[in-house]
């Protein structure tokens, strides 16, 4: 029996008064998928149809699939902001592959808050393992976790690694020990400027936009800014450079939301996970001044 | 135990001759959504990890996120035409939030066919509320339904007001009742022009257009048009105003399907929705014809 | 009680040591829908909500709804690529219609593998035909198997007739035989070249492109390509014609995956579905060189 139905036993059961069973902490059985595959073709669909296959009761979820085709440090943006929102004991898979026949490693991350992600090991938990910490990694021992019947041809490691080991994590087929041998020395990092201080202002890089409406998003926190002093209302100077050359420049006030500034107008605010955000209200901030995001991109926001 | 277990229970009871329960006519547990994010970030997915953090038993669907950006009218119309294809006690959660940060309102609507729709209250519930009818609408209390810990920070109201309250009363933790106090006056309408008789025919508006083939939908439904007395076959002159201005005239034969016509010619004809619409057979009307949609359209069919 | 609840109860009962049940090896209740409407309205909401209210227990998954408008032949290669990875029992819809309204028929395969596929008889099923052999053929008699009120209106095929249908398949309320009448002579095929060997060389067609990387997908298997006697990192030419005019002529190294070539460079390969295949490392192999995909193009690729 699987542990999802496990618990299901158990929650019926409490429900009729036969046993004093509640809910896990941790919820099994939840596999969600992000990938730059797009969803155009059928290999998302595969992957799921591999999971169902090892366990039909799986609830099988989507992050995203159009992470832009190879870009890792985009990948690796999205886990960061979406996992923690999931419940512990999730399963993520995560496919951005540049390096799919090199000797890159196939790996699962359980972080401290007892998410697992399945991954190649290539830059993608630079950001989650940071934020969410790294309770133990471990490589995938492709002798045993791997689709039967997928040996003989090259591997869509996607569908015959990824997704079966996360299913089969997830249903409870396989421990965390037995994903395959831990790795010590942690998941590989991409470098990028980190939020400082800087005179009379703060620094920062632009690890994402906000696509759907061309805001642009640092990663300043909320605790570094508040260090500046600034109150709601007061206009700052930002800068913004891509490999050290300046790309944009104006006085923008800081405000609560983008109701606080007229139609057109640049405004300054926090963002939903909660970092110091630039945009035009119902305009294109991004693609209007041209600015973009990744590790190359640097902000300065002063007095 | 969430009230889906609870069926659940009582199904597996029923099946194996214990009880004599049934499937009750609301479905619940079910909670369908609709955005203007767009599925390139972690915002649905994100939306969908705080609901089943309320109830891991929850079936999550879609509806659409490829709103266009704050457009408020296109959300209208796409919940109008899938919630009923749903079960009575179906969640819907709408977030086309142009004025999130003005005093628009949080609200719940419970229709007269017993769908919930949990929404800024900015228009989205035009349409649904005229045809579904009004039974209930409700102003979320942010302070008891809210996502714990979203308190400190600005609030993605998606994710932290309106999943999580979609989800609690989906679940069967909140009822109806306790999402908020009761709204007076109705949700908040957009004027458009409803389909009505004029001098030898008849005039509506172009609430929507079939984006994947290009054909123009009208809200002028079946039995306003067939008051024209026009039969299969005869051809109608069809007039398309934007703001006033015409912007294409045809005369186009009215027919049962598609195949009625040559490839490439136009037709009229009634859609999915029952409601009468100018395609060109394997072409794009809208497109060829610089015909778009919305509160500013209208068309005049006469004989 | 629903055959997936049946299945769930069997399952409790065995984990609780009252039952020697076990899983089927087919596993009923899964849905997986295929479509040319894309995701921006409601259309592929309202067939999954009729499904949902023929059994609310199902489980109800994606292959793909970017299936280029009108585009059969892609929708034939998508369930191909697919299908198999699925378990026996899953029901597929598969919505690509030009012709609707015509006098195309509404059919039921039933694969010799187990699986379902639910579709207009326009050529949808020649490839999944081929490959996983037909146990069975059946018209979908539209008298018992629609929608009810769905009866008075134009009716939206895929929503009223095939989710329904499939919906009431996968959920055992009818059996295949009770979908309607058996159809000899097998579903509509589309003509194309297949896997053949030419003077010192084999020729193949191009079924797909694989259209998030712009790699050149053929339909020539390892079986047929390794009668050449080719071994890895051997160069072969290449030759793609459409209609009959050569489009793109090279000399490509045959390797086994992308990191074998310096960025930027030709390779052959074999894809995840394990046929001859051709791309540009960390480039778009289709959109450089301006090869498509259908029927009428055809490769040549020689010692």
């Amino acid at each position: 029996m699987t542990s999802k139905l496990r618990t299901l036993a158990v929650t019926l059961l409490f429900g009729m008064g036969l046993a004093a069973g509640a809910f896990a902490q941790d919820v099994r059985g939840i596999v969600v998928y992000q990938s730059d595959f797009g969803l155009k073709d059928g290999a998302v669909s595969a992957m799921k149809g591999v999971a169902i296959g090892v366990d039909p009761t799986l609830r099988l979820e989507d992050l995203t699939h159009e992470i832009p085709a190879f870009n890792i440090w985009e990948g690796a943006y999205r886990l960061n902001t979406t996992v923690s929102y999931w419940p512990a004991g999730t399963v993520f898979v995560s496919v951005v592959d540049p390096g799919v026949g090199t000797d890159r490693k196939s790996v699962v991350l359980k972080t401290e808050s007892g998410h697992y992600i399945v991954t190649p090991d290539n830059g993608t938990l630079t950001l989650v393992s940071e934020s969410l910490g790294v309770a133990g990694l471990r490589e995938i021992d492709e002798a045993t976790n791997r689709l039967p019947g997928s040996e003989n041809s090259n591997t869509f490691h996607g569908r015959d690694i990824y997704s079966f080991t996360a299913a089969r994590l997830a249903a409870g087929t396989i421990t965390f020990e037995e994903v395959g041998p831990e790795l010590s020395g942690g998941p590989q990092l991409i470098d990028f400027q980190k939020p400082a201080p800087i005179d009379n202002g703060v620094a920062g890089n632009i690890p994402i936009l906000d696509v759907q409406f061309g805001n642009v998003w640092t990663n300043i926190d909320r605790a570094t800014f508040e260090k500046l002093g600034v109150s709601l209302g007061d206009s700052l100077d930002v800068k913004i450079f891509e490999a050290g050359t300046l790309v944009h420049e104006d006085r923008i006030p800081f405000v609560s939301t983008f109701g606080d500034v007229p139609e057109g107008d640049p405004l300054i605010y926090f963002n939903s996970v909660d970092n110091l955000s630039f945009a035009l209200n119902f305009d294109d901030f991004a693609g209007t001044h041209g600015v973009r995001a990744g590790p190359d991109w640097r902000v300065e926001v002063t007095k």
